[in-house]
């Protein structure tokens, strides 16, 4: 059963500073519906490690002092943040999700909230992340799972799934991620929300605590596309140009074996576009990539606490940490070496499309601590469904999307939108194009 | 017992190539004389693999000719060179040591290898090296081993053993190897010659079968520095600038605790040079660095034969890949976060020196298939011992220079300067200061 939205569901970041900015509100009242609906909301969804509610009304009203002096910061000034608990924070606790830092307490921003700051933004408070953002599923934190606000039994994706949730929960109308094989798109695509990973080192990742430094990146969840392009921009993000973008159709069978009622919800977005086929051996090598890759690089962050102390690990990020620490050397000598040749076939993958388009996720999001979903008599495998369609774009580096494309059987649905770096104007239009359908 | 040398023993390229001009030689007289050495001395030190009688003389007929009508090539304009059976000469067989390549007849020649016929130089064969290139010994190859010229009872060192062999028995002026850990060095320091491993990346290494690609270098074998400095230029490379050397001795027991003549003969020829200091945790991070990486970067090389056809390898090579396997992938990312590291601290190693001196290999050649010596009654592993001294510099892909120090116990001993790439000139200088005493 969904639970009732707070303050920002449905509310958009143009419409919220044009608001401030006409006197109908202010940056402490808009903090205050912020940090009242954390609170409401906050048993249900478990979306936030941290409410740093003195904090942030201090921002807020220096926000309203400048306003009212004549400063303006631009488009977030004024407007409440919420952070994912692996990104620092000066000041606030820094989890990671994981009993390991339980007392840690940064004393430096991360470059991303330095930005944030300079904008104007209000931070106010840490979200849930999975342990180490290690999974996509949201649901092994320290501080427990996150949950879906569309049915809190469900899981909200992750490994950003706090972040997924207090947004697509109305709690705030913007929250930072990071995402290394899908952890902004896979949470916002299950909660119903929007989700912006960028180009490969776009948004520089100091302050953030890695898990894969090959893959990992800083990305935006918010209600829509528009908003991501907002808070991208404010971050450092550039976009420029525009035109009359190409849409090509790739079949997310062609990667994963998923759900066929959510292919077809998305495909019917996409009217005529042409088809475009994935290159020979594409999908294999892709995946090998990645999951060598991150495993290898996963360990090596952890090899100190996994000796030390094991047992501080939930269970199954131990488990899981385990074998990736066996991953052998030269299965990462040949991944870095695939990894080269795949982005050589960028161009072959676009061919003569600006955009690709493709389920976020394949299938809709399962129970928390399911591991299996059936689908037509079939049993997949949670993780690797979750991952399949967003993961090969953290290994090419390319900017890609996800908004919300409608529901099937009642939970929502992502439509991802892929594309060259440089060309982030014209994924932009796309989505404007295609979403509202969606979400009319 | 020592051999009988062949004609180019004591002979420089520069006189060499002024007695070609002055017409009192042909570069076929020369080349007879190289095949001639060949045949006398091949079953004593098995230094080749493959001479190629007939491509040699109608090479030198050719600069012959061209030297006749005015044509001249440069300073190894119709001199014999020989080639290590690792890189690639069109139209001879390339075995790599290996059984796996017992039949491979390349139909290209690698870069450096057209660089040298460019230059005029006249090739005539393939040298022998340990299987894959893939051991300091020399010892281990389908050709079998290839023996000491001072001594054939003992390891030429390897793995450009063949190479250095060749060249310090005066069958030719110069060969080409390729240095990983040391390859060039050492069979020159144990073999009693000059070998210059150049900056990473300074000679392109294209047509040259992989060994560890973040390590292998091409590098030069001759009798003497100048004759190094003569052949890297002609391979592309640039030596520039000039000054007086400030030269830094850096205690070999910082690296490796080996045999305290070969310190005392070497620490002889540096006068009262200054001591430098290896930064704090430099000799163990270096080691675990060099090892990790080139083992699982060589095991990535191997993995298909390994698999398909164990049996082909090496009892001892085989013995070493398959322990190579099994090296953990998160080692290898510690281990480039280490490189990267290292090669921060440079700057700090070299200080106010310009060149680092220091043995080459910190003990004499010991026997074919040895692989325990004694020390002052310790018992000393002979693969990190050859290696030692000579792998941190593959590491930080600095040029490094190997040359004849005199003897221990009748032995080849070498002194190995080091400096920052685009020091090459003072490196050249630092050698020509101190070299001459050593061989007087």
């Amino acid at each position: 059963m969904p639970i009732s939205p707070g303050f920002f569901a449905g509310r958009d970041l143009t419409g919220l500073a044009r608001d401030l900015r006409d006197g109908r509100v202010t940056a402490t009242a808009l903090t205050e519906r912020a940090l009242a609906a954390a609170e409401a909301l906050g048993p249900e969804l478990n979306a936030f490690v941290t409410v740093d509610a003195a904090g942030a009304l201090k921002a807020a009203r220096q926000a309203d002092e400048e306003l009212a002096a004549g400063t303006d910061r631009g488009p977030l000034h004024g407007l409440p943040v919420a952070v994912k608990d692996l990104i620092m924070v000066a000041g606030l606790p820094a989890t990671m999700g994981s009993r390991h830092f339980a007392r840690y307490v940064p004393d430096t921003d991360a470059a991303c909230v330095t930005r944030l700051r300079a904008a104007g933004a209000v931070i106010v408070g840490k979200t849930t992340t999975h342990e180490f953002a290690y999974g996509p599923t949201g649901d092994r934190s320290a501080n427990g799972p996150s949950r879906n606000p569309v049915d809190p039994a469900r899981m909200s994706g992750g490994s950003s799934g706090g972040s997924a949730a207090a947004v697509a929960a109305g709690i705030v109308p913007l929250a930072i991620g990071t995402d290394t094989g899908g952890s902004v798109r896979i949470p916002a695509a299950l909660c119903g929300i929007a989700g912006f990973k960028p180009a490969y080192g776009a948004i520089p990742a100091d302050g953030v605590f890695p898990l894969s430094a090959s893959y990992d990146h800083v990305g935006v969840l918010a209600g829509g596309a528009e908003d991501c392009l907002i808070a991208y921009r404010c971050l450092g993000g550039e976009v420029s140009g525009d035109g009359s973008p190409a849409v090509g159709w790739v079949d997310p069978a062609g990667l994963f074996d998923g759900d066929a009622r959510v292919t077809a919800a998305v495909r019917a977005l996409l009217g005529d576009a042409a088809e475009v086929r994935l290159p020979e051996g594409f999908a294999g090598e892709v995946w090998e990539t990645y999951t060598v890759v991150q495993s290898c690089e996963t360990a090596a962050v952890h090899a100190g606490r996994l000796e030390r102390a094991p047992e501080l690990f939930d269970a199954e990020v131990l488990e899981r940490l385990r074998a990736a620490s066996e991953v052998p050397g030269w299965r990462y000598v040949r991944a870095l070496e695939s990894r080269r040749r795949l982005a050589g076939m960028v161009e072959t993958l676009f061919g003569r499309h600006d955009v690709l388009a493709m389920p976020t996720v394949p299938i809709t999001a399962p129970l928390i601590d399911q591991r299996e979903v059936e689908l037509d008599g079939r049993s997949v495998a949670v993780r690797p469904a979750l991952l399949a369609l967003t993961s090969p774009w953290n290994v090419l580096g390319l900017p890609a999307l996800t908004v919300p494309a409608g529901t099937v059987a009642g939970l929502p649905v992502g439509l991802q939108l892929v594309c060259r770096p440089g060309d982030e104007a014209r994924l932009f239009t796309a989505a404007a194009r295609l979403a509202p359908a969606a979400l009319g």
